[in-house]
């Protein structure tokens, strides 16, 4: 058997102490696998002196991450510290500066670092692997990068923040409100006691930028994603939702349209017989559309210490077996700058809530501001509920863009029988 | 950019002639993700004259497929003519042996002479691609080989034959009998005219076989593999599992249970919830269990002439990419022979249907043999239909093994109040 792979950890948090804990466990099985070793030889911590509960033994504990990146008994660093730039960034960049593998589930530098650091290891002849960025569980960088390489991707699509499928999901299942269902994921361990990156969309967001880059050859583009979170997704456009026969979900979308790359997250309705409106609580879904594949879909677990680990271990088995593959799929200065397509060219079908006075005419206002817009009417749902404090209006329309859409709205907000600002979701044909 | 791929079609029915397709399609998007052209240089047919609507402009075109495996300016051969002995091994044999690297759709031919061409590739520092054999679309030979390989895997599952599951999927949505179904399915091109690879489980025998060699690290045993196809499911059994819960798929199975290995096709009830369940018609889906990764799902076309090409290309772009792994996951010498678990031992629960004289004590008579054989009834439904002519009896069981059941269902079968063949449909616990 060849020569053992040497890694080094950076950061033992929990997708840190789970790759440490897997590599113990499922020792041998990866030595067979990779048919050599994976022999785990430094740690860095902030904190040396902390118990995690981890079985360290004949490993070199540091308190100084970035002498990893240097030390000369270290084939592959993991850094596993987390944050777009700081002590991680600077980690991985002196650690291909010298030529060792860098693994990563780092998808907040990836997206805005991306480039550069598969340049430098490109230039280096290192692996760059960050299948842990995306989805955790779910190996969808090796799928799109390989898997499915033979195809041109048309679209991928995705639930990639587990945070925001649980809330959405138990708002279904429950009826409650946003705040609640996250006070309770909070609880639970499902949310960050500050929640912003997973509930306004940003963490979906990098891993998106990262996936469009994959499939369509492009330079990661973070800051071309328009992104939208959940907070404002109300119990009533949930229940309307599962009337009109879909769900609820914040869902990325990635897809090259004749006017350059559209990439949005935002809360969609899916069709709710569609394989992506079943995937339900902290599980991820991705699915790719290619024009030889057809429809591929993936579900799996997107976060935690197993299927993070499962993904970082996955990329140091590569490394070990050889596996060199650019880390987007092409070499780095071959990645494309995709035109940007502007939100306001997106086109699509959309889901408009409107609490109105309750009297006769005000359907035609609405009505009227819509076909000025060139808007078609595809359904509409008029309940009264308590007349003397106006009724919700429901609308679907036809396949319109967001410019004409956008207007719409902001003529019917100003219109004075409608009484709060009109609530819109995107609907997602798949 | 380097050399091209050079690359030799064998046989151009739907698969290789949607290889030879995809392969000119997307030429250029190919380049660029291998790093050089992917060339096809011929392509044998047993009929040379004939049109196939391919433009096989600047490609030899010969009759001999077996001279592809000796050409000099050859460097994959792509074997797309089937059978799982014939040419097909022939040439599989054949190229190997000189070298060359070898791409192939033939799950027959790979579940029976699998370890041979994999030793034969790794002596001679060839690629052996399989990722079209086994539920094309879905590229779930990487995924356990590489994706999921950080993981000691627990179970692998899945529906592996779409022609099975459009006829179970059109039986539930229309309650018609699987005869005239199977005809509809004939008529449309989903069966063959010889249906009995697929309807009567072979075709998803030999994936299973596959991945279970993938999953667990031992040598391919088709042989070992319990297959019940689905022509005895009848749509009284399809409406009782829907109203259990269940609904009934031919799943593939295999896990290492402490008695060995264990691996089964049969029609099976999966709990209607599990997301297995939702993969119908023409799809296909597999699941993996590993320790770390949890649950990861698959889902696609599993045949026909995009998904499988796909699968085709992506191998002969890994090749290109210089990507070299050991077919099964580990080199063919290392693959382990696993204890084989015999069906009796198998442990689980039950579906039973009997058609019994509707009078009392009769319930009391199975209630005991099944006592007998320490059987406990988990659910029972017991409905009048037609009182002259014998009650529908539906029993669910806790769990059991086959021996127990085995011998219960042949004491049933003798009781003379039992007036045909108990039914048995196995469930699986997901």
């Amino acid at each position: 058997m060849s020569r053992s792979l040497r890694i080094a950890v950076a950061g033992l948090g929990t997708v840190g102490g789970g790759t440490v804990e897997l590599l113990r466990a499922n020792r041998e099985l990866l030595a067979a696998r990779a048919g050599r070793p994976l022999e785990l030889v430094a740690v860095a911590v902030r904190d040396t002196a902390r118990n995690r509960g981890l079985d360290l033994s004949g490993v070199r504990v540091e308190s100084d991450a970035l002498g990893l990146a240097t030390a000369p008994d270290v084939d592959v660093v993991c850094e596993l510290i987390g944050g777009s730039d700081g002590v991680a960034l600077e980690l991985a960049r002196r650690a291909l500066a010298s030529g060792k593998h860098l693994v990563t589930a780092n998808k907040a530098m990836l997206a805005h670092h991306g480039v550069e650091l598969a340049r430098l290891a490109e230039s280096r002849g290192a692996a760059l692997g960050f299948e842990a960025a995306v989805a955790g569980g779910i190996p969808i960088v090796a799928a799109l990068r390989e898997g499915l390489a033979a195809n041109r991707i048309r679209r991928v699509y995705g639930i990639l923040n587990g945070t925001c499928n649980y809330i959405l999901t138990q708002m279904r299942a429950t009826g409650r409100d946003f705040a609640e269902v996250l006070r309770e994921a909070q609880a639970l361990g499902y949310a960050e006691a500050d929640p912003a990156l997973d509930v306004d969309g940003i963490d979906a967001a990098h891993k998106l930028a990262l996936l469009a880059s994959l499939a369509f050859g492009g330079v990661p583009r973070f800051d071309a994603v328009h992104v939208e979170g959940i907070r404002h997704v109300a119990p009533i456009d949930i229940a309307f939702a599962e009337e009109l026969g879909y769900r609820i979900k914040l869902l990325a979308v990635a897809r090259l349209t004749p006017v350059g790359l559209e990439q949005r997250v935002h809360p969609t309705m899916v069709p709710a017989n569609a394989p992506i409106a079943a995937v339900e609580g902290v599980f991820n879904g991705i699915v790719a559309e290619g024009d030889a594949v057809g429809t591929a879909v993936f579900e799996g677990r997107g976060a935690g210490r197993g299927p993070t680990s499962s993904a970082v271990v996955a990329d140091l088995l590569d490394i070990a077996r050889g596996k060199r593959l650019p880390a987007f799929g092409v070499p780095a200065e071959q990645l494309v700058e995709h035109p940007l397509a502007p939100m306001a060219a997106h086109q699509g079908r959309y889901y408009i809530r409107l609490l109105v006075v309750d009297r006769p005419g005000v359907l035609a206002e609405i009505a009227s501001v819509l076909r000025d817009q060139g808007i078609s009417i595809e359904s509409l749902i008029q309940r009264a509920r308590d007349p003397g404090r106006g009724v919700p209006i429901v609308l679907t329309s036809h396949e319109t863009t967001e410019a004409a859409m956008s207007a719409a709205l902001g003529a019917i907000r100003n219109l004075p029988s409608v009484l709060e600002p009109p609530r819109m979701i995107r609907i997602e044909e798949l």
